[in-house]
């Protein structure tokens, strides 16, 4: 009997990535929610290493890191392709999801937290990275092309969270008249009916990064950890 | 005619990887070493992101980031395996490559460029990931078993660029008493007689650590950028 489980968090980016991995290839599987505040002895064995989410656990087995987890998906269980077939275009698409988590995710986070002119750089820094994006996603109706594909399941934070808490703390990023492209790629990823039903409530994130507002040292991370 | 152009930096421990994989797999490839100090316009144009070595260029593509490399010729060429074939297996390589560019590398080189209270504290930080290596490789050869795989290679700044370090600053990390294990996988590593050929001059090596001893705030980057 084959056995799928996956410890997840409900607000965290990262373990819907792999959600939505697992629901492309129409898996079955049973989803542990962890209370991050109180980590649960079934995260801390799996692994010791980060202890965080998510984790797929396959027959006992266990896998960390949410890309990581993603492409040992797309090669165990049949189904959509999540990475390109042929070998250049597989190695593109790790390319962009390395700089998504590296380069465009913890500079545009350091925008929204940061004040003054220390947000003004880190949201310089953050434009630059997205230009690239902009050029990337120009012409395609996903990163994957016609279908989601990893780059766009990595990218979720871009589409749904960082809208989010860009108005709630009136950072502009991702306008509509600077990155185009981008904004509609946003649009699209997130108004499919496939991943429109997977998201995190809005109100639930909403309140989750309001509370971050209001105790800045409290709730300094992000749903990840 | 298959064209594969590798752009390098002799004392890069990152285009070292990528020289290994390709040796490994017995590829022919012209070397263009690129002065860090000075970029070429190919550099900039095959990597405009990053602007880092290596860049492999096959074909005319380019592709950037070392294990992102390694994965794409392990796919495209024939010749002894890198990864794993194993799923399961593969992922864990990719969880512990990753551990080692996000974890332990960052960790090690912060205790060797501090001092007082701050290195302390970074040695211990270093030491905690430094343990789940050794628990790792303990009881094996190499990280890949029998033979040389990709954590292997991703690992060789440990064994050769870190251990030159560790004596000029005066920093012991991976000392015989309390990594046994992994100082033995190191001296297996370096003492093999495919890697040996392949490792850069210990002596400029060490002239450029010196140099950045001397003068920290000009050579403060790795060979990496």
């Amino acid at each position: 009997m084959v056995e799928v489980k996956l410890l997840g968090a409900w607000g965290s980016p990262f373990s819907r990535r792999v959600e939505m991995a697992l629901k492309l290839k129409g898996v079955e599987y049973e989803y542990l929610e962890e209370d991050l505040n109180n980590k649960s002895p079934l995260l801390l064995k799996y692994n010791p290493i980060h202890k965080k989410v998510p984790v797929l656990v396959h027959n006992g087995k266990p896998i960390a890191e949410s890309l990581i987890i993603i492409e040992y998906i797309d090669e165990v269980w049949e189904g959509p392709s999540i990475l390109p077939q042929d070998p250049y275009e597989r190695a593109m698409a790790r390319f962009w999801v390395k700089f998504l988590d590296e380069k465009c995710m913890p500079a545009m986070w350091k925008a929204f937290w940061s004040t003054g002119e220390e947000r003004e750089k880190n949201k310089d820094e953050a434009i630059e990275h997205l230009k690239f994006l902009e050029s990337e996603i120009k012409g395609k109706k996903f990163f994957g092309g016609d279908t989601i594909g990893l780059v766009d399941l990595a990218a979720n934070f871009i589409a749904y969270w960082f809208r989010i808490i860009s108005e709630l703390v009136g950072v502009e990023l991702i306008t509509d008249d600077k990155f185009p492209n981008l904004s509609k790629w946003a649009d699209e990823y997130i108004n499919s009916s496939f991943v429109k039903e997977n998201l995190p409530d809005k109100d639930k994130i909403t309140a989750f990064f309001n509370a971050r507002i209001r105790a800045p040292d409290e709730t300094k991370y992000f749903p990840k950890a």
